[in-house]
C-alpha cells in the first residue's frame, strides 16, 4: 500500500469484538440449539414457551422472542399457529452417532497414495451430484465482492511492493490475519506469521521443518487424506489416535504412544475435523497442549475448518494456549473465503522463520495480487457478515442431509452430528464395502468420500463421507434416496 | 472460460510466427550486432556503408537503412552528419571476458543455504542501488495491462471453474503455454504440462520426482544459487561442471561425469544462465541432449530467461530435441512479465504426470485468478510486444553498465556480455573478497551479488554478479564509480 492510503483497520476487528461480545438472545440460541444437536430436545418437541423460558433462565421476554426468530432463520425450529415453537421435524427418525474409534497403537508405512489418486479422479466429473466432494459450493462464497477487492487492490499495489512482497508476504493482509487472531485471543506477533499457498503448503513446510525420513507422526485415524499422502511423499511413518466423533482425540491413546514410543510431531484438527467432525472442548484442548509440552512434541495444528462453527462461539485453537511457540497454526481463506485464491498461512511459533526460509526455497511466494486482493477484501469486504451467512447456509444443509439420511438410509446406519464444517461421516454395518459403494454410486451419478481414503492402515471399509456444502435440492434429495436404496442392497 | 465466450487465441500465435519468419532486415541487424558484441566491431569503428553493405551482402539499401535505424534505436550504433553509421563509443576501453571456470570433478555436499539467506538478507533495502537484485526492475512490466486482464478474466470465470482450475491447471493457459512451444517449434502435448507457483516450485518438483537424499545431480558451476538451496534442502550432492562464459556447459567434463558417477539428474540453464548469461548453440544443445539419453539421465531445463534474448532469434531448448520425454523444461512469466503473479510451468515429458501429483500433495494449485489473467493477457495483451520493449530496454542498460564498468573498473576486471537476460558477471583479481566488497558496497548504499553463493564449493571468491535491469540513471553510473574505487582500493 502506498503511504498515501493509510490503512483502514478498524472495521473488521470492532466487526468482531462485537460478535465476541455476543448478544444475550444469541447466546441463548446457541444453549438451545445446542440441546437440539445432542437431541435433548427432539424433532417434534416443542421448545419451552416464551413465558416458561423467560421465568427459568432469568432472561427477558423479547431476548427468547429474537432468539426463537434466529433459531427458525436457522432451520431448527418452526412456529405452530397459536402452539408456539417446535424442533423441526426434518428427522423423524434420527440416525444414532457413531462410538469412538478403535485404537490400533501400532506405527504403519502410508502407502495410499494410489487409492486416493484413484477415488479423486473418479470424483472429477462435473454431472454427479456431489457428496464425495472436498470443496463447498462455490455459490456460496463472495467471488464479486473478491473480485472488486481484486481490482481495488491492483490500482495501489506499486511495481515495487510487487517485488517486496514475495518475501516477506503482504502487509497488510498479515496485519489482518494477526488482528483476528487478536479477537479471537491469541496475541500473535506479525513476525510469526508466514504467507503460504494455501494451508497444504503451510502444512508441508511444518512437517518438513520437524521431521526426517522415517520419523513418527501421530495422526487422527480417521484423518484428512491429504495427511497421509503427505507423510507417504516425506518418507514418515503415521501412528494413527483414535478419535471421539463429537469429541475428538482420544488423549488416553495419545498420551500411550508419547510414552512408548519416539513421535516426532502431531498433526491434529482439534476443531470440526474432517472427517469426522469432532471439536475438542477448550479444557481438552488445553490438557492435550500440557501433554505436547511435557514430551515436548510440536503440534501442527490443521483449522482450516474454524470459521465455518455453527453458533455463535468460534471454537479457540490449541495455539491460544501456546506459551512455548511449540504450535504451528495452520489455516487458509479457502473454505471460508476465497476458493482457488490459494492463500494460507502459518503461525509457526517458535519455527517460524525457519518455515520461511523453506517457502523461500521451495515456492518464494504466493500470489502477491491475491494476497492483496484479500488483505483489501479483510479491510472492506464484509467478511464477518459473509460468514454469518455461509454458516447459516451450511447448518441448514446438514439438517437437511441429516433429515433425508433418516428417512432414506437404513435405521443401523450412525452419522456424526458436527457443530460445523460441511461434512458428516456416515458407518454403516461393518459388512458394507464403501469403494463398492462409490463404484455404484457413481453409476447413478452421485459421488461420495469412501472411508479407506482416510486412513492409513485402510480402515474404515464399512465408512463415508459425505458432503453437504451445496445448496440441497430435488436433486440431492433424490440422491440421498438412490444411496439408500445401493446401501441396502449391499448388505 | 464460460461457454457463450469462445477462446481467442489467434492473436499471439500469428504474431510470434510474424516475429519467426523474421524481416531480412532485422536478420541483418542481428548480424551486426553480433559483431559489435564480439568485438569484431570496435566502440568508435565505423559500419559499413549502405552502398559497401548492400554490395558485399547482396541486400538492398533500403534494408540496411531500416537495419541500421534498428541498431540505433538499440542503441548499438549512432549516425554523424555526413559520415556515416559508427558502433557507440561507450565502452571506450573494453574489458576483457572470463574464461571457462576450472572444472572440480568431485562431488560436494551443499552447505550454502545460510550464507545465501544472510547475503540475500543484506540486499532488501529499497533505497540502496539494487545492483545485486535477482529482479529486474517491476517498471518495465505491463502491471496496469495485466490488472485489466485480471479484471477481465474474473468477471468471465465462473465459480465451479475456480474448483476445477486447481487441480487441472488453467485450461486457457495451458493452451496459450503449448501454442509458444510449437510456435518456437516444440510440439508438446498439453499434457505434459503442469502449472507451479513460479518456476522454483516447478523446479523443486522435478527434483524430487527423480531423486532420493544422498544423490549426486549435476548443476553449473558457477550456478543459480537457490539450485543450491534447493540441492541442500533435499539433501542431494553436487556434482559441479564448468561453465564457458559465453558457449556454456563444458560437455567434456560433464561426459567425464557421467562415466564416473551415478548422476541422477542434471540442473542447467541452456539458454541465458544465471550468473554467466551464457547460452549453448543449438548444435550443442543437441550434443548434450544425445550424452544424456546414452546415460539416461533426466535434465531439468531452468529456462525462465529465455524470452530475454537480444536481437531476434529466440533460443531454442534442449527440450526441442526430445524424443524420450527426458527433459522436464521448466520457465514462467516471472522474469518476463508479471512478477509477483508466481505462474510457471513445467513440460515434465515423460515425469508429467508423476509432477502433477507431487504438486497436488505439496501446494495443490497456484492461485487460479492468476492463471486466469495471464490467460487472458496472452490473448489480448501484446505480449510480443512487450517483449520487444522489454529486451530493447535491457540490451541499451547492459550497453550502459558495460561502458559504465569500463569507465571506473581496474583494467585487469574481467566481464561477461551475454546476448540477454540482465546480469553481467564480473571477475576480479583472484586477491579480491567479493564479500568484503558487498560490505563496503552497502556502507555506500549499494547492493551487489558476491561469487560464492552461486558455488556448492564456495569458490568465486573474486567475482560478483550485477543487475542491470534497471533503468540506467546517474545514482547508477555513480554507484559503478564508488564500485570501481572500491574494487581498487581492495586490490
Amino acid at each position: 500500500m502506498s503511504a498515501a492510503h493509510p490503512v483502514k483497520c478498524s472495521s473488521l476487528p470492532f466487526a468482531s469484538v462485537n460478535q465476541d461480545r455476543m448478544k444475550r438472545y444469541e447466546k441463548f440460541a446457541d444453549e438451545i440449539a445446542e440441546l437440539i444437536r445432542t437431541g435433548v430436545l427432539g424433532p417434534g418437541e416443542k421448545v419451552p414457551s416464551v413465558r416458561h423460558a423467560s421465568r427459568t433462565y432469568g432472561v427477558s421476554p423479547s431476548t427468547v422472542f429474537q432468539a426463537y426468530y434466529l433459531l427458525e432463520d436457522r432451520g431448527l425450529i418452526q412456529a405452530r399457529a397459536r402452539s408456539g415453537y417446535f424442533v423441526r421435524e426434518h428427522a423423524k427418525r434420527p440416525l444414532h452417532e457413531p462410538e469412538l474409534t478403535a485404537h490400533a497403537a501400532q506405527t504403519t508405512e502410508v502407502d495410499v497414495s494410489e487409492l486416493v489418486f484413484s477415488v479423486l479422479a473418479s470424483l472429477k466429473d462435473p454431472h454427479t451430484v456431489p457428496f464425495g466432494s472436498a470443496f463447498p459450493s462455490p455459490d456460496l462464497f463472495p467471488l464479486p465482492r473478491l473480485a472488486k477487492s481484486m481490482a481495488h487492490a491492483l490500482r495501489r499495489l506499486s511495481p515495487h511492493e510487487i517485488i517486496a512482497d514475495m518475501t516477506a508476504g503482504n502487509a497488510d493482509l498479515r496485519r489482518q490475519i494477526a488482528l483476528r487472531y487478536m479477537v479471537s485471543g491469541v496475541m500473535l506477533p506479525m513476525e510469526e506469521l508466514v504467507i503460504s499457498n494455501g494451508a497444504m503448503e503451510a502444512l508441508n513446510l511444518c512437517l518438513q521443518c520437524v521431521t526426517q525420513p522415517g520419523d513418527l507422526v501421530a495422526v487422527e485415524s480417521p484423518t484428512f487424506y491429504a495427511c497421509l499422502q503427505v507423510l507417504e511423499r516425506l518418507q514418515l511413518k503415521a501412528v494413527e489416535i483414535p478419535v471421539h466423533p463429537r469429541e475428538g482425540i482420544d488423549l488416553g491413546a495419545l498420551s500411550e504412544s508419547l510414552k512408548q514410543l519416539p513421535i516426532k510431531a502431531c498433526w491434529f484438527m482439534s476443531s470440526l475435523q474432517n472427517p469426522l467432525g469432532a471439536s475438542m472442548s477448550e479444557e481438552k484442548k488445553q490438557a492435550l497442549y500440557e501433554l505436547l509440552v511435557e514430551h515436548q512434541v510440536p503440534l501442527i495444528e490443521d483449522d482450516v475448518y474454524a470459521e465455518l462453527y455453527f453458533g455463535s462461539h468460534p471454537p479457540k485453537p490449541v495455539k491460544s494456549f501456546d506459551r512455548e511457540g511449540l504450535v504451528m497454526h495452520c489455516s487458509s481463506f479457502s473454505k471460508s473465503l476465497a476458493p482457488g485464491y490459494r492463500i494460507g498461512w502459518v503461525a509457526g511459533g517458535r519455527y517460524a522463520e525457519q518455515i520461511a526460509r523453506l517457502k523461500l526455497m521451495t515456492t518464494i511466494s504466493p500470489s502477491v495480487p491475491a494476497q492483496a486482493a484479500l488483505a483489501d477484501y479483510l479491510q472492506h469486504g464484509g467478511y464477518d457478515r459473509h460468514l454469518r451467512k455461509l454458516r447459516h447456509a451450511l447448518e441448514m444443509q446438514q439438517s437437511a442431509m441429516l433429515a433425508s439420511a433418516a428417512r432414506h438410509f437404513p435405521a443401523n446406519t450412525r452419522v456424526t452430528r458436527p457443530s460445523g464444517g460441511y461434512f458428516l461421516w456416515f458407518e454403516f454395518p461393518e459388512r458394507l464395502d464403501s469403494l463398492q459403494l462409490l463404484r455404484l454410486a457413481l453409476a447413478q451419478g452421485i459421488s461420495l468420500a469412501p472411508g479407506p481414503i482416510f486412513s492409513a492402515s485402510q480402515g474404515f471399509r464399512h465408512c463415508a463421507r459425505l458432503n453437504y456444502g451445496h445448496p440441497w435440492n430435488p436433486s440431492s434429495e433424490q440422491a440421498m434416496e438412490v444411496l439408500g436404496r445401493l446401501v441396502a442392497g449391499l448388505l
